[in-house]
């Protein structure tokens, strides 16, 4: 039976490994990087986590997967029209890497760039995250255009996985308010009634 | 003093570092992996690089970073028009994907979610090959405005290594097809003097 002692360690384990992954993808969350970040006991990880390293990354990205989409959801929540929440998303995640000093990314899209043909369970749990992702900005900026409206969603995610990258090498948020600004131009064309098709 | 077979082994384990980086970054890349990959005399790797993983890595980042630049020359020169040379760099990145089954991206990108502080040449590095990259997509467009055209150029940028990350994750080059879509629209409207300011 877990105690809440116990639960709390398995937490910090998961907590531990969502933080290395962001720093360095799937490699830089072994087994022993997870012991030394959580300050778990040595045997526990495969007490909590019989599956291994495997199962702590599954659970690990599915726990980053839902707190990215709160973050998201109270990010775009944060505009009145489509181009406000696109320009409010992209600055809260500018404000999100410059709070990490640059150090740390998408735990998703960071294991994304590790993953070998083995990978395959984690590749999935990935792309499901992605999906949820895109499938809650659609809503969010609820375009005439459903097709396009997923489409374009599918671009904002895009740009914040890529200024991720460029926003890390350039140690910079300035990728992601570059994004931003052209972003939020398209969706102020988008919301309204096109007038090509009038 | 090289003969033609060692300059061979060396080029040789250049190229199975750059890609090894394009699958797994910067972690698959070790001293076993290179041997492997390469198919060179294990001793050989501080034979040819003195300066170990290191030295390696960062001379297979710049000629990684050479070789992309020529790959977005020639993909931008596919275009007559702003519009239709974004949509010919994007379908050009996408095929790139479809042909390495997905599982193959930017070395460049893949090394930078793998960097850690004691990184920094590497980061600088890849800083600089972003830079380049930047600078010739910003001068294929030439766009009337200087200081959009060279953010935007930049948004570009940031789309082709997100679309890396959701395509691998989605198994698609459809991600790099959707930002094509909607940059090649921005591109079409920029490249046009504007109307707004007339």
């Amino acid at each position: 039976m877990a105690t809440p002692t116990s639960a709390g360690t398995r937490d910090r384990m998961v907590e531990a490994t969502i933080a290395l992954m962001r720093r360095s993808g799937l490699s830089g969350a072994g087994i022993n990087e997870i012991v030394r970040e959580s300050g778990a006991p040595k045997g526990s990880v495969y007490h909590y986590f019989p599956g291994g390293k495997q199962q702590i990354a599954q659970e690990a990205l599915a726990f980053h997967s839902r707190r990215v989409l709160a973050f998201i959801d109270a990010s775009l929540a944060g505009g009145r029209t489509p181009a406000a929440k696109v320009k409010a998303l992209f600055e809260a995640f500018a404000q999100r890497l410059e709070k990490g000093a640059f150090g740390a990314s998408c735990a998703a899209g960071a294991v994304c760039l590790d993953l070998d043909e083995d990978d395959g369970a984690l590749r999935e749990t990935i792309a499901t995250a992605f999906a949820n992702w895109v499938a809650l900005i659609d809503r969010h900026l609820a375009f005439p255009d459903a097709r396009r409206a997923r489409s374009f969603a599918g671009v904002v995610l895009t740009a914040i996985e890529g200024a991720y990258i460029r926003g890390r090498a350039e140690r910079s948020g300035q990728p992601f308010r570059d994004a931003g600004q052209w972003l939020s131009e398209a969706a102020a064309r988008e919301a309204r009634p096109r007038e090509r098709k009038s």
